[in-house]
């Protein structure tokens, strides 16, 4: 058995790097001792400098050149195939690779162009990545099992494999963007590295000592190198943030019910307490909102029966421009959930950001809920485990493969019955509801008339972790059990030179000093670092642009 | 224990009786024998002619006359604790009456008048019946339960009880409306007809050898009797519809998330596959929509975590007015679900819609959607049985009190696990996936361009059903597993003349069986019947226009 699935994920693992086109191949990957950083000028040097141009450009910027007919699609998506190739010999970031699909497609876009003198969406000819809990078909989905390799969902026979796509990926295609591969995961998902038997383990390219961050990883690495403009990753407790913000991206954790799930692989498909919902990554904010605004427009509540009936409203993005425009904002702030404090280097980017906000008039105000976010990571955690992990057992068993030391298992495999899962949906809603009246209240204290705009948050204690080193959810976790929008902002990279703790700091608990004792300057140096934005549900539009003035007043 | 429940469950019963003023006491209440039909001019005998007007009036009449000074809220809250009253002795249909709070109310709101020289709100001066589910200060809420008589929802000690406020009724304050009264429910709410051990049984106005229906059943039978002008409901399996159908009311079913439910009592609370609803019930469609447009506006999404951001969307409700004029709709129509056909007065009710719709101009198509209704209703149920009947066992243990017979509870005591739940959960949204492809591919047969615009259906095979004949709860609960609006259209009454069933007829099916040998013409003649308009999720301003225009048409 053991000798199986070793065989299999090897083969699996090998099949990955022969989908790379020979004359992309590299012939050396230096270690992280010898090249730390592999993004920006190292990644250049194996691409020709039209390559390096269209790579560096935006979705938005992308979209537009196609739209003018000064790029082709042919030539987009071969430069990102190109770039993605690399990305994935350097850091292990790619679970599946459809190039000639992708090319075949990017063909048909460019005649239709050149037919219609206009383009199919707007997305004409943007590439765009998928994290492996896709559907695409002629591609596998093994969302990092083993035991999924040759199967749909784990059922070897079921009719879909192979033919059925998600209802995203129609809507991607609808409008016009191009899919070529799909990024790595770590089993489970439920981890804030990515690591399987398949890959191994997705590294840092910024800083290749560090994890790139989980569950969507390899989206976060992958857009960290460049290898793509704009990609979906999923997130039940982190897994679109912590990515984000590791890699130096935007990206967004919309409300569960904005953007469609519909069809998408999943772990502990059925547990609807807390939801995993599916999001966008990208270089710039505007790319996250690119993506946001175009779904949006494709009715996804037609076809996704978990979709709200809610279009991009302009008005709700036009507010906070206003509102920026005239220093009328204001912030919540949070360095510390009164269990951890985050490391100096993310507590350093929070300051940045209130500076940056407060020279320009906005207000930013402590942000000191009830009930605190240890109480509520108390039945969020629970509602993980309502399966008692049977779920992820099942998915293990198919092949017999070693788990992951960093998948978040539950602690026992107890099921929760009928009534003990009552009770934490009840709790749950009882503990949104005395959040809501706490968001509500700080209306006393903005000076604006209105509650807190946004809260500004760290997404992790660490500027990325090192490997085995993701141990705090407790920063992420909160927007999930309450169904907050959250926004992430790059900010800085961590300096070994300026990010210390506080002379003779103690840690306020055990779980801090865990935290403070995984600080190293040195190994962090150079990380990118991120803070995130969290609004109200349903707040994306408000957060996308908040997001987007926050870097702005950051240069980024 | 015996002795116990029944000498309380009559000590309450007689303390509502007691709680109605001397000078509105009954000397007699006639058997139905003796007077089928106590609406009407029956009711009107005991009031003099200003009383009736004022009770005759709906809500939007009301509010107009009271925002124009015609009429004091003061008049009118006695006029209706005096109709509501009357309702009580004849149907047994009031679990709370609070008329001296509702008088002190009324009299501020016309001092504010007077002060301000206009309203408080657009339900200024409006007497609001509610369910006994939500809470008032100083009223108690026992839910039929005799067990919670004298607590808190079963808890004797809880610090909420007599304090506490439902949010939808501090909304409701908000917005000017007096309340005064809470009204019948069948214990466990989970019934088509309203019976429990404090008040008996609540029998239909218009035909006291029926129903009134259930679960809000006191409601149906109080606006019916014209006790109230606007009341609120609450809908898991057709609990709204069912009482508007049996006492001629226009009501709604919102999708679960329109209207705000925090802070109301429940069955099962937390069991959040198939959401109960709160909606209004009133006696024309302008009412009900008044009420929805003017809870909408006091923001609930900010007041209730579970309530969605989304206001009265006024281009929804324009869009079918328009369609109407010209003749643009298309409607589904279903007569059967495949396992039970309507009743001859249902069918008939049906027949008459179709056909002033078609004259107009609009078509009409078959519905025949995939999965079918008894696919649908496999799942719903089993989500009423999540806990095993653990909380209603444990309502009833509070007392020893009898369950009545009419109640739905799960056939045995074994709960479900977190794996079980999660597979429901799994197939509800796959059943909702494949309905809403179903529903959009009738575009292709509507000849509008558009997927019909709402399905007309029954909302139960009777006309209104006898005592203990509440049987087949499939023509509303696959509403509700879906999460549709619906909202219910008096369309006639029962005739013992007219509705036969068609010479020969075959019952299709064990469940129709029974539908077909429990129909009696002489019994139902003269009871009112209606038709529910079932339109998609959220879909409310389309289905409260095309409830108003359906309405006009058949000349209510």
């Amino acid at each position: 058995m053991v000798q199986d699935w070793k065989a299999k994920a090897e083969a699996k693992r090998q099949s990955i790097l022969d989908s790379i086109p020979s004359k992309w191949k590299l012939d050396k990957v230096p270690s992280a001792q010898e090249q730390r950083d592999v993004t920006g000028k190292y990644i250049q040097q194996f691409l020709d400098p039209k390559e390096v141009e269209i790579t560096e450009t935006d979705a938005v910027g992308i979209a537009k050149q196609v739209a003018s007919g000064t790029w082709t699609a042919v030539a987009v998506t071969e430069a990102f195939c190109h770039r993605a190739s690399l990305a994935h010999q350097l850091v292990s970031c790619l679970h599946e690779t459809f190039f000639d699909a992708a090319l075949s497609d990017a063909k048909a876009l460019d005649a239709y162009f050149a037919e219609h003198k206009k383009v199919k969406g707007p997305l004409h000819g943007v590439p765009v990545s998928l994290k492996d809990q896709f559907h695409v078909k002629d591609v596998e989905t093994s969302m990092g099992y083993v035991g999924w390799i040759g199967t749909f969902e784990g059922k070897p026979d079921d009719p879909r494999k192979g033919v059925y796509e998600s209802e995203m990926v129609r809507e991607l295609r609808n409008l016009g963007a191009v899919l070529y591969c799909k990024t790595s995961v770590p089993h489970t998902l439920m981890a804030g590295e990515t690591v399987n038997n398949i890959i191994k383990y997705t590294y840092n390219p910024k800083n290749r000592n560090l994890s790139c961050g989980g569950s969507s990883g390899g989206e976060g690495a992958l857009i960290g190198l460049r290898g793509s403009p704009l990609g979906f990753g999923t997130d039940i407790g982190g897994s679109i943030r912590i990515p984000s913000a590791f890699n130096g991206l935007y990206g967004i954790r919309p409300s569960a019910g904005r953007l469609p799930y519909e069809g998408m692989a999943n772990s502990m498909d059925g547990q609807n307490t807390v939801l995993s919902v599916v999001g966008p990554l990208a270089t710039t904010a505007g790319s996250v909102k690119l993506a946001v605004q175009s779904l949006l427009s494709q009715n996804p509540h037609l076809y996704d029966p978990m979709v709200v009936e809610m279009p991009w409203r302009q008005a709700e993005e036009d507010f906070i421009h206003k509102q920026s425009k005239s220093s009328g904002l204001c912030f919540g702030v949070m360095k510390s959930d009164g269990v951890a404090l985050a490391q100096p280097p993310v507590t350093r980017a929070i300051d940045m950001v209130v500076s940056a906000l407060e020279k320009e008039g906005h207000k930013v105000i402590e942000w000191k809920p009830t009930p605190t976010h240890e109480e509520l990571s108390n039945w969020i955690f629970k509602s993980f485990g309502f399966d008692g992990g049977k779920d992820l057992q099942g998915a293990f068993g198919l092949s017999g493969e070693d788990v992951a030391k960093q998948v978040l298992l539950p602690p026992d495999a107890k099921e929760f019955t009928g009534t003990d899962i009552a009770a934490v949906n009840v709790e749950q809603r009882a503990a949104k509801k005395k959040y809501m009246d706490y968001w509500n209240s700080t209306a006393e204290l903005t000076g604006t008339g209105r509650p807190v705009d946004a809260v500004i948050s760290p997404v992790a204690p660490y500027a990325a972790a090192r490997p085995e080193g993701y141990k705090y959810y407790n920063f992420t976790v909160w927007v999930n059990g309450l169904d907050y929008t959250s926004a992430v902002v790059p900010v800085t990279t961590a300096d070994k030179n300026k990010d210390k703790y506080p002379e003779g700091y103690t840690p306020i608990s055990e779980a801090d000093k865990v935290v403070v004792e995984d600080y190293d300057a040195e190994i962090y140096d150079g990380a990118h670092v991120s803070v995130q934005l969290v609004g109200r549900r349903f707040h994306e539009e408000r957060m996308l642009a908040a997001a987007e003035y926050v870097g702005s007043l950051l240069g980024r």
